[in-house]
């Protein structure tokens, strides 16, 4: 028997995610109800993936499910804030049991880790495509943004760079088996991390920040525009993994660490003077977070290696249109 | 020269809709981040328009950014919300200005009409679908829900029914030359009024309410539904306009009018105390408000005629799956 709207978002989705004492009203109804805590701002951002252009449509489910909402919880920890709500706007060929059910165990994963609540959402038949939009919280005024970068603030990334994007290639490969590194990889592009604890103690640090989707230096190219400034990048020191050097040459793993995307690690600048803060925070984190260039007065990103010779760029980041 | 996400969002929505003074980082960063005002909750609803299947694809773009933003808007005005913030996320089968610049004035006009900013964005490339989340403030546990509608209570619609499912049959009809009534039906069809001002005037007055989107007798079902009842209505009670009695035969005409959707009226439940205040709003509003029937004990929604036999219920609404 087909389900109507209501009856599949009560039926995959109701109960799903963590309840939270701050949703006044929730799915159900024609809109939700939601307590803002005193003193805070509310932050939002939405995001469209849709099947074969955002994720493989051969991915499973959950993957899916698990991979769209980092993606928007990513944005969130960008801008310093803390995620609370969801809403979920999907469009499906059909109403698949099996799917739903997947998509709804690999979402519901990732929003018990943060203590985030689907709130709303809608139910569309059509090609396979997955809006969320998540809602946060920050302090007033305690937000980041990508502009605030100043000539002479160092910039950092975390984690790794470029392993998304290897990720990806090795996954389109289907090869009927994948070794240990090519593993690690491909789950970097199905499931990456958003940096949200990062981006909570970076509110008090940084003086920009964004998350790498597009790529590095696309990314960086935002802030530096927003910024009006320039940047110089050291691709000696952008930070690659063991699995990601053990894979192609070493030229392919700065390429898909500069201009890969899919990466969701955070951009961001550092004053001088809160450079030092930087070691204890990797430490608290457990998360490593590299100086990979410097805020410069230009309008320009420039690449050069460690021995100081220009590094030419190929290729800036993945063009939506 | 194709335009990148960021590029289209700012060229084309960026400065088209109000700005308001609650907004502190509008388009153009990972997120938006808004002030709530005090004592205030956030209201808030996911809606998603596929071509083909919620307009029509040969609709002119500007009615189908304003039809898009209307059906959000019908949702904020159910729960008595002032309207505030909207956010879009677009995917688009190629990057034409022509039809960008049309959906943003359509869907500008009325924003401006109710001062709502559109506070962020997102474009994809692929087939046309349009999802609008709409935000807007009610002052604390002042909203209306479906639930709440108790045995005894008069049932209200406003507006007339029925127009804007022979609006669409006409429509569809593609005829070169439209004369004067089946051209308002098409307008209500392509343009449905967001009851806004009337939500907000409910608030203090009405025990449940909903919009009309999937049809009278499946959005009334919902309202029994979460309030645990049952209703009646006298079908020959139902409000009909001019333009569409002059459509089809009486049959067709009720049919429409309980169960052809796409509407965007209110239907809401007043206690018998409160009906007496329905006259003076209807004229503060310029806006009929027509009682229909009554919630009842039971589980059913039941159709009667005016001389109390009972009418045959054909067709319940929209089924999204």
């Amino acid at each position: 028997m087909a389900l109507s709207e209501f009856q599949l978002i009560e039926k995959y989705f109701a109960g799903a995610t963590p309840s939270r004492s701050d949703v006044a009203l929730g799915i159900g109804d024609d809109a939700a109800v939601l307590d803002i805590a005193a003193g805070c701002q509310l932050v939002l951002s939405i995001d469209c993936s849709l099947g074969d252009v955002h994720f493989p449509l051969n991915a499973n489910a959950e993957d899916i499910g698990y991979r769209c909402l980092a993606v928007n919880l990513s944005d969130l920890a960008a801008m310093g804030a803390e995620p609370c709500w969801i809403t979920l706007s999907l469009t499906l060929p059909e109403n698949n049991a099996h799917w739903l059910a997947g998509f709804s165990r690999g979402l519901a994963q990732l929003a018990n880790q943060y203590q985030v609540a689907l709130v709303g959402g809608d139910t569309t038949k059509g090609p396979l495509a997955i809006a969320i939009q998540a809602h946060g919280q920050v302090d007033k005024n305690s937000y980041m943004t990508r502009a605030g970068a100043k000539p002479g603030d160092k910039i950092f990334v975390s984690g790794s760079l470029g392993d998304a994007a290897a990720g990806l290639a090795l996954y389109q490969q289907n090869k009927a088996h994948y070794n240990e590194d090519e593993s690690a990889l491909i789950q970097r592009y199905l499931r990456p991390s958003a940096r949200v604890g990062l981006g909570l103690a970076l509110t008090e640090l940084a003086s920009s920040c964004i998350d790498i989707s597009d790529g590095l230096l696309a990314d960086l190219g935002h802030i530096t525009k927003a910024s009006n400034c320039g940047a110089k990048v050291n691709v000696d020191s952008l930070p690659l993994s063991g699995s990601l050097r053990s894979q192609a040459t070493a030229e392919q793993q700065q390429l898909w660490a500069l201009s890969g995307g899919d990466d969701y690690e955070l951009c961001f600048t550092l004053s001088a003077e809160n450079c030092c803060a930087v070691e204890q925070l990797a430490g608290n984190l457990a998360l490593p977070l590299q100086c990979i260039g410097e805020i410069t007065t230009g309008q320009q990103i420039e690449c050069y290696r460690q021995d100081g010779s220009l590094y030419p760029i190929k290729k800036m980041g993945y063009q939506h249109f």
